[in-house]
């Protein structure tokens, strides 16, 4: 990987001591990055809302799923990804995880002068201005439920709401299996959320990047009156909102999107097609640096 | 972690020659590794079957899952725990791990001058012994199935036998979920094995460590005809006859079990026990030198 001596000085200043590069420009790329394939719903949001936008995407699948691991892990590589990003020079860098939004988006808010978006703050906006009777159920990984960052975040709005969380481990692996309506993913599913039916919750956030390809069997079970709230939408009507507000959306031209892998590209673009609806064949593998 | 000089350059002789450093000695430990816990089923059969030996566990689970990645990247993990372990001074290494024993064992071999077990060699060898018509099932991840390690194996003793595959990427979430008995794992097993159940085989290979938590479910779906070969069973009789063969039993004492993990320990814990069969509370994590 060519790399040049400003990139890597500008990268470290960055990193090391929080100053402010040159301000972000318009004609600029996006860095989006996940564990693995689940962000890529967040990248087709993203692609269709926001179709002038050169999009960066790395699945980190050499060290997928990030769900079960601890914090210091996760947070060591979201650095190293971000790193990545900063180094190809983007204008805004989007967690498509919620695993590493949950446990890292603070910590990359510090390191890196230009905006970082996760998927929580968004999931969480979008559910309360759904809610009519205050009760918003979670579902999400075991370390996004355990952060409690969507029940932190949520608090933070309105302190009074009632909050019912559930990780559901199965959901990513039965996605990736493609049995997002059969059997199997109908009793999953069932197992997963009667708890949560009866608690009366009125939405529900889908709190990983993976659950959008259960929506309809999560939907269907949970009946008409539960809203359900997809982060991975709601997450590109953020980055689209703040890249209007700070005058740095691209204005011209056909958008791209461009994709890099950690480990080799075979799964990432059998499975990754249904996460991004068409195709991500140009998969590159890429070494990343350690922090 | 302390390490001394001495252990360091035989590491390094023994890795970089192939040179033979001393002898292995019985009083010495056993070294078992795996991606995460499914290895403790191995470990498990171990402790019963060689009570007065000292095994040491080490579970990658920062890196977990192993199922899904390259051979490459298999391969680098597979030294660097190696290494871990040599530099303890083992008399053995179990590579408890279906996916690193297909792809990572032969290189393993070469590098190590101690005897280096896989869990392939005895699954495959027990499930030749059990067959009466010739036609043989394998299951495993994904990594593992399409490594054709056990077709290889089968076939290099037999070549006339018939082999059926297939992966299912599901049970291993499922055996972690402690989900093996319910009507999940009931229809999932059932979505898996229909094909298989209808090619006639009368012998099933076991080939992942996770999958003796779902033989029951396993078994009663393929009924009584269909003799299960559990590799985590097998592979503890090659690693006693092979210690008796080279007199490096431990004769005396009672054996102990330490645990070492690659990320935080908590979740090994709640979950391992369940393969262990006993408590895994003591596990300590570690940091592996990369290769």
């Amino acid at each position: 990987m060519a790399k040049t001596k400003a990139a890597a000085a500008s990268r470290k200043k960055a990193g090391a001591t929080g100053n402010r590069p040159r301000r972000p420009r318009a004609d600029q790329s996006i860095g989006v990055f996940d564990s693995g394939v689940g962000g890529l719903t967040v990248l087709h949001a993203m692609s269709r809302s926001m179709p002038r936008e050169n999009l960066i995407y790395l699945g980190d699948t050499a060290r997928v799923p990030y769900g079960p691991k601890s914090g210091e892990t996760i947070t060591g590589y979201a650095i190293e990804t971000a790193d990545f990003f900063v180094d190809r020079g983007v204008k805004a860098i989007v967690v498509a995880c919620n695993t590493t939004t949950a446990l890292a988006l603070d910590l990359l808010r510090q390191r890196y002068p230009i905006p970082v978006v996760g998927v929580v703050e968004p999931g969480a906006r979008a559910a309360l201005a759904a809610t009519r009777n205050g009760r918003i159920g979670v579902i999400g990984t075991e370390a996004t439920v355990a952060s409690g960052a969507y029940a932190k975040e949520l608090r933070a709005v309105a302190p009074e709401v009632e909050i019912f969380t559930r990780a559901c481990p199965l959901f990513v692996p039965l996605a990736e299996e493609g049995w997002t309506g059969n059997d199997v993913a109908r009793k999953t599913v069932a197992a997963y959320l009667s708890s949560l039916k009866k608690s009366g919750i009125d939405t529900l956030i889908l709190g990983c990047t993976h659950y959008p390809l259960l929506a309809k069997a999560i939907g269907d079970y949970m009946g008409p009156k539960v809203r359900l709230v997809d982060s991975a939408e709601e997450t590109a009507r953020e980055v689209k909102r703040l890249l209007r507000a700070q005058k740095l959306q691209r204005k011209t031209g056909r958008g791209s999107a461009s994709f890099f892998v950690t480990d080799l590209a075979d799964r990432f673009t059998r499975v990754g097609e249904q996460f991004y609806g068409s195709s991500v064949s140009s998969a590159v593998r890429v070494v990343l640096r350690e922090g």
